[in-house]
């Protein structure tokens, strides 16, 4: 035995020399019978977090940074700005009267508003505001830039494709000749022309994602409360909205699915795991999720992680609305993407 | 020459009988160079149109007639329930305390609202309340009925695929067993589970029709303002909008496409062609519509066509707003549709 | 009830003069239960009709005639140069030495060959010679024409969408400058570059038919024997197949289904139906279909048409194989396609 | 400054014990203005490893190894099983009755034959035999296996998406109850019943990727001359071709593009760059790929690697054949994928 593990062990290095490995001696380790990832459960307490936010501020301007973001490192992939295998996350901050510069990248980014009122995102020659709750994209290789024309600081969640962008090689990016760019349509005005459901005759897509841009909360909120007047709560995921590109029926954007969920007080999910990762943000209530001997407990502005395949349930304390984004829409593309429900 | 027309008919008699005809005798009938129609132009004046309306509603009840509605037949094509070839267009009368029993048929139907407030459709156990301008759709093969708890009598106009099911051999209907089919989901709430650019997680659509039955005026009106905001006019069209599916981005039917622009007041369009004839309702406004010699001058209620490649121009007395629907998404899903500016 | 009717006949008459008609006095003809058509079960023989067809080979050239073509007219439908109510069909006779100038239209043309080698059909510049059996297709706006190069005389039957384009009003055509287009690439070339599912790798789709243009039997044959071998026939169908277009996976042409299948000696099929009217043209064997109480004998090279939801058995005398088109890829499109079969 | 630092990485010590880092200080890592990778241009010559594959025939079983491969590894990424970022390639040896046994996972395989005739894969259900050239796939969750009933060794190249699989945390696998599948239809039927452009009437896909499991080489060679024929070649590629799915016109599988391209005698090709990092696969002929300042020269067998947006240029001495595969697919899906040519 031990004969054959140097013969092979010598074989091994003669092969390493050309750039060559054995795959007997790592297959089970590469094609694994279920997802054995890094990804741990976790939860950020917004309550925690905040006074660091608030102390970047002093610390750095945003111009200096162009983005004053915290990064939320996994704890089982520190070091590697990644909240999953294959997604990023991070708290950004904007003081009043600071400016985002306008760049453009390849990797897609979400914005979901935890706290403030008035700062805005320009996406392609047009501003919108935005308030807590609210769902904001700025797609693939489109110019934006952020500024916070209000007197309270905002801070929101940033979502985005970077480990993926990654991973394929994929990163493009340019700044902006100019800090702020030229606004050429009124202030909120994509989602009166493209979220009715009317689109103008002659548009068509110019890429793959939402040409809605902001889905404001007291929209998404109302489209909950309508879906509870219709139909009972699912016992896996209680009444869950996903965000839809109106041009294609498909996620708002290509690479990172949203959605938003809202649990009845008391109420206890069955147990439920998918193949996607998922990232939460507490909009409303408070309650737990518990994943194996794994407790989660959260409040509204929290932020949790679920890793893939890890069955888990929630249990809301009072009502609870929980936004939440995942690599799924690029699961379901190359026809990975699974789910399982435990009755 | 004579003998042989005398030789071919002789042929053409024999051939008949084996139930077979010569192309060259018909071939440039059949393949024209360009769209030679039966179909004319024609307007017809609401305020003429009611008073018959009303009387019809004293000549048969909506039971005793299924649906009481006075086809809007092309001055062309009389005695064919045809507006254009492919189309069908009627005005339906819906009086206090009525009901339009139930039934279901592949034929998809629209309803665009002219006058009354309160009567409802219902469709797949909804129902929905019907204020004027709104557009309506009733998908191929569900289940619809119509009533009104209202006080005033409601009128609509009712726009069919009937011609094109008829050519196809494709028609199939089915009454219900009841008048009025169960209502099991809360009054106009497909608006806001569909409307919004939110999808219920695990919804898919059942068909080709928008899962948005109503799409209010009062929506509709704001895209259109929101549409003049971020542009200018389009010289052909004013600002036109498309009503959408937002469940694939196509038309909200797959058979008829539904359409609605703003004509500035005293804007006058370029001349503009399309292959798909088009019938039009005037929502707002007054004015004309020119097709070579012919001036067709409509105010609000009046319905017009405009046949298949006949260059118009629209003229627009004070801001008026038009309504249209034709076969576009048939011609586009087939590869025919074309149109035409002259600038 | 005299004088109601009295009434209301005088009420129609006054609503007549205003190009209006009552909807509830026709309703039941427009919208029917089940379809309800002019078009009967029919078949042609060519032994029948050979010597015909022949004989306007003496009576009009190829050049006067554009196309010497005899219409298959449906014996319900005569002089409207339909064989179902969407589509047309014809048999086209080319003699040694002629040329069926190049044109193009909207309407999408198959051809299916019956007897003769060596002519050949021109499209986007290149020629396929043909052959028996042969399903050859010139697209929608595609110029094309035919010649025969051969010592004998060449048929195969036409099939178009004349009706359907008819009935959207979407004819256009164009006669081109020149008899013959130049050719401009190698004879037969299309289907190795497109028939052996590897692409040019910049190709796109310049519309929605095959880039194949002709399928030749040789081809299709061999395919129906590998069906045969891999799985048992469908009691209702055989072993059918339907040619595709590898761009999308749909059928061949965007208004056109086309099926070839294969009964063994002695089969017969079950009960079947389906909503889309369907012309077969024998191509091998003989036998006959039973159609209600017509039952229609054929033989290789006979045509015969099952008119839309009529229940049908074919029964093969020796082993048989059938080709058949029908308006399907239409009704699929637009939701509307069903079919039934019984046990 | 120092004391800003100071402070700053004080800051940093008390976020990370949160699980946060600060964006600005890794955001131009992150988020680059081209493709940064650690992924470097590489050639394996095959008859320097061949005898080191034949060795690793010696030193262990097919069944002990479960799959006997040498893994192909970036030298700008040892140890990680990676050819590129984003996908895995070894070569593979199956000796004289071996079997390499039955199993399923997630990734997507390709196989590329480089020496041996005779050898199988089975997939669901079928055996297709394999000889160089030829391009055989086994999709996602499929069972497949392969055995070798030839009296002569057999090696291709197994390429997979292994990485993006991990990365998505999407690895599922199982092991079959028996060594080998049970063959239920004929040998290499699959490429006569999908790959002439008919498919069976009522087939639909049941997933994303081809019904094609194997591609001959014969086929493809022919395709190429064919395109040779008909057009000039590319200045950039020369003649290449995309191995289609004919059932909807995208890639052969959903995650992994393929190509084959044909470069003539003497053929320099203008720069050309892709945002898909390419490993190809020397067919025919030999000739060198230029990319910077590195020289790769190849020859028949060998593999070599082209970075993510590494300008590059191919330099043929006899005629050349090459097949290349990358995650193109991918990148067009998510509306990443980007190439740039020189003039």
């Amino acid at each position: 035995m031990n004969e054959i593990k140097t013969d092979r062990q010598e074989f091994y290095d003669r092969i390493g020399a050309h750039n060559m490995a054995p795959l007997w001696e790592v297959l089970h380790g590469l094609v694994t019978r279920e997802p054995v990832s890094p990804v741990q459960p976790a939860v950020w307490h917004y309550d925690e977090l905040r006074p660091l936010i608030m102390e970047a501020g002093t610390l750095i301007t945003a111009r200096e940074a162009e983005r004053r973001v915290l990064i939320l490192e996994n704890p089982g992939m520190r070091g590697q700005s990644q909240i999953t295998r294959s997604l990023y996350a991070g708290l950004q901050l904007i003081l009043p009267g600071e400016v985002a510069p306008a760049h453009r990248h390849t990797q897609s980014a979400l914005r979901f508003v935890i706290e403030g009122h008035g700062a805005f995102t320009a996406v392609n020659g047009e501003r919108t505001v935005m308030s807590p709750g609210d769902f904001v994209i700025t797609p693939s290789w489109t110019w934006h830039d952020h500024g916070n024309d209000s007197d309270a600081p905002m801070v929101w969640l940033d979502g985005l494709d970077i480990p993926l962008i990654t991973m394929l090689d994929a990163s493009f990016a340019e700044p902006a000749n100019a800090e702020q760019q030229l606004v050429s349509r009124p202030e909120g005005d994509a989602l009166k022309r493209f979220g009715n459901a009317l689109f103008p005759v002659d548009w068509e897509s110019q890429g793959r994602a939402s040409p809605i841009f902001n889905y404001p909360y007291v929209r998404s909120r109302e489209t909950l409360e309508a879906l509870r007047r219709a139909e009972d709560p699912d016992p896996a995921q209680g009444w869950k909205l996903r965000y839809v590109n109106p041009a294609n029926g498909d996620f708002a954007m290509p690479t990172i699915g949203t959605f938003l969920q809202l649990l009845p007080a008391g109420f206890a999910t069955n147990p439920y795991r998918s193949s996607d990762a998922t990232v939460f943000v507490v909009v409303e209530g408070s309650g737990e999720t518990r994943i194996g001997n794994v407790v989660l407990p959260w409040r509204a502005h929290d932020v949790f992680v679920v890793p893939s395949w890890a069955s888990h349930t929630h249990h809301a304390g009072p009502e609870a609305v929980l936004f939440s984004f995942s690599d799924r829409p690029v699961q379901q593309k190359l026809g990975l993407w699974r789910e399982q429900r435990t009755a």
